[in-house]
């Protein structure tokens, strides 16, 4: 079933009819990258004629192999493919480019558009992603014999390749043996800034076999070749992930032709009509001749000929994921934790248990570490680890490859199949933000176990102790943060993410023991983010604090004697500004303290001191240091003493 | 001069009491590594014995060769040889591990200790340290042929070689063909949580005779083998960096041999014992038999002697490096831009000038761009790329790795000889923010040119679109941001780039052209971080903004036509905060509005919300999106008309 009665020649038209769309999108948005749209476009015609499967009129059918364009500024080549070969676009569409409001953005943007299989641009994102989509395949695959999986075809670019995490994931595709995978290298020796002989020279056949890779290699512009390294690829039989390098040239027959100056500014009007010359097109903007017209319906009504042959998504059947409501959750976790007979431990603890019995509910959760799964507790114990010859296992062993991991958790969301969660230091995220921010511009349901949340993991020192690192998740749109101070509080973080579709989340975890035992019996309050650990009649002062530091805002209060200040543990401030109408309900005094062991930006440090005698944080505002928590504590004056003096202070202003 | 008088056997007794020190430290802080230092010990014995040269009485001796312990979990073992083999610490000293207020932090720290040359600990950035400190030879011994260079020798784990930034740093070496960089892997086949073999199979090799390196490959407990390696390493002749592949054995001669527990948890006891035993040592704590204080003092003679036959500071020159005061500085940007004529550009083309002007007085600024030079404009156009046949150039073509350039840029700045500057676009900041962070806390003076600053860079989109990133950098100790508005403001951060000595700095600049006509002319506020732009006797309402976004705020103002506002570009809050005593100087007004295309932390929004009617944030909460710049501006409200409406409305409440 992979035949197009197509010929060559044809399909020629069709590459050149994507090269002329390409073009004119470029040109009317006045922006855009004209280059591998006109070097790629005849491989992505041979693979959407003869190889790839896709039902033109179904974006979402589930059998459907990926095409992910990891080189994401030559979006205007995949939205002209999408408009040519399915119904999810129109020609039409093509003229609103990069244009307000159009779902063509800049870079393609899988929420944004049917057909796109992942937001690309930020350059090796995709082929992480491809990574993640392919063993996405491989795990389904495993637990539904009725599934026949799908193939990833991922076109990238050196630019791609030259990124740290574009190694990493390739190293791991390499130890998974992932077959189905297909990435299709736009080797055309010209990066954005000029020839990649000034830094990029480096051996990538020898590389991607160093990783366990096969490694092929085609001219990108002669048909035949392009057809016979797909076909073995495709017949290799060899468990290993497949490298076709296409020697290609960028900006192809147009007047820039391999120059780097066609890589990303559109081509001007004089040099348009040349290249339309070049290829033998129509000089009319936009134009498909009927002919084109012609043979796509050959290949479209081949295409939907061999879905339905395939199979649908009726032919096989999801994983079981029992919906849990949020009372059974809470009741688990107080049954488990007792904090009322004084609950004692670190939260990555209790955020294991809570993962452990959600994964036990929802069998599309997978997922794991990087290379920390001792520290930060999330792995599922019941089940085994995944890898080239066991795909019925549920934990990755992600190695010490944080941003591969991110990025390979997109690729496991977009498939459909399955509910990744990865974990970290949280200091740590630092290494896998590019992909974690992707999760929240793509609307994807990636959980983000952080742990080892402040300077109290003590000893490893300020290389590992987050500072700035809540802030930053904080500022990041779309984005759900979550530091829990109790089990409650932590059941609802992990619930929350069970009922997730569209946002990503992130669950903070302390390394060290803290008294989880406090709770807010009135559980109303969590779906506004926080709990209300001291209430009084009339607060002459509000204490804000999360994670470990609501135990040390708690002693504090109590030491001070006094039945004017309230406590909340704000667990989370996403949810709190999105759900509550009006924060003077929740926090009725004048004066407002905010504690917690991090940094704010600069910016509002500034306002902040401009309007003192209101609202006052209490913080970190240096690197940590090396020593025991406790040591660590008496330090940075997080200990119920030092609060207690301070609040005191305050309330005598 | 490389030779040692010590025998095989006499080596081994120093790598025995090396190991020893190692978990006597771990032990009393009951917290660290044991396996690395049990395992790399003799590999570090020869090393210091017979091949590392080192003033152990000067540890800033320019010509000595740099270890880096890129594996910083391995601290214990770094201190331990410091401590025998240098001045620069004493045997007492290793009882202070992981203690509060001591210098012998958990990870390395090189700002803390002397002899560290790297901060170390977040895996791989030693590595990319190390390919920075042998170019920085490379490029100071092409300026001064009296300096005879230095050689690197990092030691890393296979922790640092899965992470990306190892992959992007060494295939940039190979192209430079570093031949003083010697990286040692420690291949013991266990990481953190496992064995290697449950996710990194790579063929470690073949991966780096791809990046062009020369492979090596010796027994880690053989001292012959050892012994040999170093030497056909450093005798090769090749011009390509050398691996050497050592096969060590994690907590070598402990009960927990082999096994990942060794790694990063503390013997115990008994376990410190039997090792003890095992390796002949005494059981005392801390100890040193005087053979070896004898072996020792042998070691150190030597090295002082070869130390002063290869040569000391004076023999060479540093290059030149003018002093240019600030008046110099703002006359030159006042001359190139006139903007008392009406001066609009990019302040990326701004900045550019700056850059140009103060590489042409400071011969020590070298630096590049992550494949983005011809957008970021930050390149010396009067000098050369570098490469392995050109030293002597300026540019260095980084390729698409930011993570490695800017752990490149630590090393060239660790040197002492080179001020490096780094650019890509401000939005993958992300991609290299964890070396970033290094050079904040090692306290290295960094230049990051971060451009397209904010969602007006128009159509690349929001996976290219900035938002959070402000908040981001302003929440980080010890960095400086400055994001000016007109040519002043700019020449001041780059003026301050040149003399800051111990903070690395951050300079945000636009894609688009703005008008950058209008700037204080009190030149005194520039060092509080401000400029006052509209001034009035009694200011009703403060508006406060920065970078481009000063246009908008300027026109809003003058639009309404109101004498009861006044406008402040506040170009470096750090500043602003440091250097001003009360805010209440500046900020006269009840009510301040921030006018900025970012986002602010969720929790720091909740309490401004909290605190309505005296402080508002005119910012962006959602992602970006693509259109042209004039369309973005209209649509995220960022145009005069617009945010003159949004004055009027607070000014009538």
């Amino acid at each position: 079933m992979e035949v197009s009665s197509l010929s060559y020649a044809e399909i020629k038209l069709l590459a050149n009819v994507l090269r002329g769309l390409s073009i004119d999108q470029v040109e009317s948005a006045n922006s855009g990258h004209p280059g591998l749209p006109l070097g790629c476009a005849d491989i992505v015609a041979v693979l959407f004629c003869k190889f790839l499967r896709f039902n033109p009129k179904n974006s979402k059918w589930p059998l459907r192999d990926r095409f992910v364009l990891s080189a994401g500024h030559g979006s205007a080549l995949l939205y002209s493919a999408l408009a040519l070969f399915t119904d999810f676009l129109s020609i039409e569409d093509l003229k609103s480019f990069r244009k307000l409001g159009s779902g063509l953005a800049g870079h393609p943007e899988s929420h944004l558009l049917e057909g796109v299989e992942a937001t690309t641009g930020p350059l090796g994102q995709g082929v992480a992603n491809s990574v993640g989509l392919a063993l996405a395949a491989k795990l389904y695959g495993a637990r539904n014999p009725n599934f026949t999986g799908y193939r990833v075809f991922c076109l990238c670019s050196d630019g791609d390749l030259m990124e740290g995490i574009s190694y990493e994931a390739c190293s791991l595709a390499g130890f998974l043996g992932l077959d189905n995978l297909i990435l299709m290298y736009d080797d055309n020796k010209i990066s954005l800034a000029g020839p990649t002989s000034v830094c990029f020279t480096e051996d990538v056949a020898a590389r991607f076999r160093a990783f366990g890779w096969e490694v092929y290699t085609a001219n990108g512009h002669d048909y035949r070749e392009i057809d016979e390294a797909f076909q073995k690829v495709l017949n290799s039989g060899v468990a290993a992930p497949k490298l076709i390098i296409f020697r290609t040239e960028i900006g192809y027959c147009s007047p820039k032709a391999n120059t780097h100056e066609v890589h990303g500014s559109p081509l001007g009007k004089d040099n348009v009509k040349v290249t339309k010359i070049n290829l033998g097109l129509d000089l009319e903007e936009f134009y498909v001749p009927q002919s084109v017209v012609e043979l796509v319906s050959q290949v479209k009504a081949q295409k939907l000929k061999q879905a339905s042959y395939i199979g649908s998504e009726s032919s096989f059947v999801y994983p079981m994921v029992a919906d849990i409501t949020f009372e059974e959750f809470v009741r688990y976790a107080l049954e488990i934790t007792s904090p009322e007979k004084g609950y004692k431990d670190a939260s990555r603890n209790t955020g294991s248990k809570m993962l452990e019995y959600l994964a036990s509910k929802d069998q599309s959760i997978v997922g794991g570490s990087a290379d920390l799964e001792p520290s930060t507790k999330a792995y599922l114990k019941g089940s085994s680890d995944i890898n080239s010859s066991n795909f019925l296992g549920r934990n990755i062993r992600f190695g010490v490859r944080e941003h591969a991991m991110a990025g390979i958790a997109n690729g496991l969301a977009l498939s459909g199949f399955f509910k990744p969660f990865v974990s970290t230091f949280l200091c740590f995220l630092d290494y896998l933000k590019p992909s974690l921010r992707l999760s929240a511009l793509s609307e994807l349901p990636v959980l983000y176990i952080f742990t080892h949340d402040s300077v109290f993991l003590g000893e490893d020192g300020p290389t590992h102790q987050p500072i700035e690192h809540l802030s930053h998740l904080r500022s990041i749109p779309n984005l759900v943060t979550f530091r829990p101070s109790n089990p409650v509080e932590c059941a609802y973080a992990y619930w929350w993410w069970h009922k997730s579709k569209s946002k990503p989340c992130v669950i903070i975890l302390s390394r060290q023991s803290f008294d989880q035992s406090f709770y807010d019996k009135d559980l109303t309050h969590l779906e506004n983010g926080y709990s209300k650990l001291i209430s009084c009649e009339k607060p002459l002062l509000t204490v804000i604090s999360t994670g470990s530091e609501v135990e040390v805002a708690f002693r504090a209060i109590k030491q001070l004697g006094r039945d004017d200040i309230d406590l909340f543990s704000v667990f989370s401030f996403e949810l709190l500004l999105e759900k509550s109408g009006s924060l003077r309900d929740i926090f009725q005094s004048q004066k407002i303290v905010f504690v917690e062991a991090s940094s704010l930006p600069s910016s509002v440090k500034l306002f902040l001191g401009a309007m003192n005698k209101t609202f006052y944080f209490y913080g970190i505002e240096t690197f940590g240091a090396s020593g025991s928590d406790k040591d660590l504590a008496e330090y940075f004056g997080f200990t119920p003493d030092k609060f207690a003096r301070f609040l005191k202070d305050i309330l005598e202003i």
